[in-house]
């Protein structure tokens, strides 16, 4: 039961308009259908994981991003778990620190690129910096209007030296942002989770849409493309993006190394 | 159904003999008991991570240790799984570049500590200065030497600064490993894990044992003990492991963080 992911692709070209895409569709699946798809999945991915840590010829890199409560974290826990943590590195991108601010804003991004072998998981990313920093503007318009560009061939950059590259950007509704931080604040065990902060950008929802369709409009790449998952149901988010990983591994046509030469026919003693 | 974890410990002040410790043990369980016991374990474990990573408090500092085929990646993979990934970073330890050469041998081991709030898993470690760089000659004795006690500063250094270390030595037997290599080079998935280089240690399996016997007897802190687990069988082995981490994360004491002030009562609109 495989649906077709093409149509969560932006393509190279396109202009996104996020009111387009429903937040809360599901594909016609049930809950229940989707799980036990994860399920299965889930097995796949955790096998194809293996086969590209054994082979070491790929890095894959997985970036998130989407407004707070849109389960970035989630997809982490969901999707992300099937792998083995060994080749698994997961690097989350805060405000950046004074060093980092004195580099290039590619520069704290290129060091956490994942190694041939790994899958690298970018918990917020580079596209901040032409998101938050263009929102909020913590940078002149001239300085994050160049950055899609710096980005395009960055990632062009890694891809030509076999990173392959997925982003998804996880498309949330206003209403369920609301629900899940009204639940975070009923729920003792996910106070922590809680920062009146982000109550900011949410008085900007219409402001991050406008910088979101731009950057996913300017930065889909053949070779590093953008996918809008509808996440409003958790279910379906990590679903759609463990197929699309899953497809992604798949195509790579990696093979098991064969046993170092000379070791054939050795007796153990 | 809870062990007596205290016999795997290595007490300050011990001298090990490692032919005392039987590496077959199984602690009257069987394999169906053992499982079942995990997969509770695993449950606990996981809750206690989240919780480590909400309060960034304390760090945990996993440090695994054996011979090859002792099970360092089978702990990862059946173990450490119950984390969060995104809490979680493993670092393997190989052969120092010659920029790691160029310092003390320490210095790669201080940058991949893992910092309040996460799991760090050492697979292999600076124990690697004091065992394979003894027996394999690769330094003077009088340089390795002076290194028990600059690992015992150094653990006490982290240990002070609310990093918890938990070493686990691996122990198999000779006779397990050479079915654990047999089977690597039978088995065409796993070729990619056999390494001819592999059986120069295991021809000098006694003086490995005669390195570890001391690394384990000088370097074993109240605050940074050493475990000598039991590792022919697998199933046993991820037991006694999980259940030293969960009593050791238990006994932290943790709280999940109140809610940000200023944060009580808001209505999210």
């Amino acid at each position: 039961m495989e649906m077709n992911t093409k149509r969560f692709l932006v393509r190279p070209g396109d202009t996104v308009s996020l009111a387009d895409h429903d937040p809360a569709e599901t594909g016609g699946l049930t809950k229940k259908e989707a799980k036990e798809a994860l399920t299965q999945l889930r097995l796949e991915l955790n096998e194809l994981q293996e086969l590209l840590y054994a082979s070491e010829e790929h890095a894959l890199l997985i970036v998130l991003q989407g407004m707070d409560t849109s389960g970035k974290d989630g997809v982490i826990k969901h999707v992300i778990t099937a792998f083995n943590p060994q080749g698994c590195q997961v690097t989350g991108f805060k405000v950046p620190t004074s060093e980092e601010l004195a580099h290039d804003f590619l520069w704290r991004v290129h060091r956490a690129v994942p190694r041939r072998g790994m899958v690298g998981i970018f918990n917020r990313s580079h596209y901040e910096d032409v998101v938050v920093v263009r929102v909020e503007g913590l940078a002149a318009e001239k300085v994050w209007r160049k950055r899609y560009g710096m980005i395009n061939d960055f990632e062009r950059l890694l891809a030509g030296n076999n990173v392959v590259i997925r982003k998804f950007f996880l498309h949330i509704s206003k209403e369920e942002q609301r629900d899940r931080l009204q639940d975070r604040l009923k729920n003792k065990r996910d106070h922590w989770k809680f920062r009146v902060g982000d109550l900011k950008a949410r008085a900007r929802w219409d402001d991050y849409m406008a910088a979101y369709e731009e950057a996913l409009s300017r930065c889909s790449l053949e070779e590093a493309p953008w996918y809008i998952i509808p996440a409003d149901k958790k279910w379906y988010r990590n679903l759609v993006i463990s197929q699309i990983l899953a497809e992604t591994l798949r195509s790579l046509d990696m093979k098991w190394p064969a046993l170092e030469p000379g070791a054939e026919g050795i007796q153990i003693i």
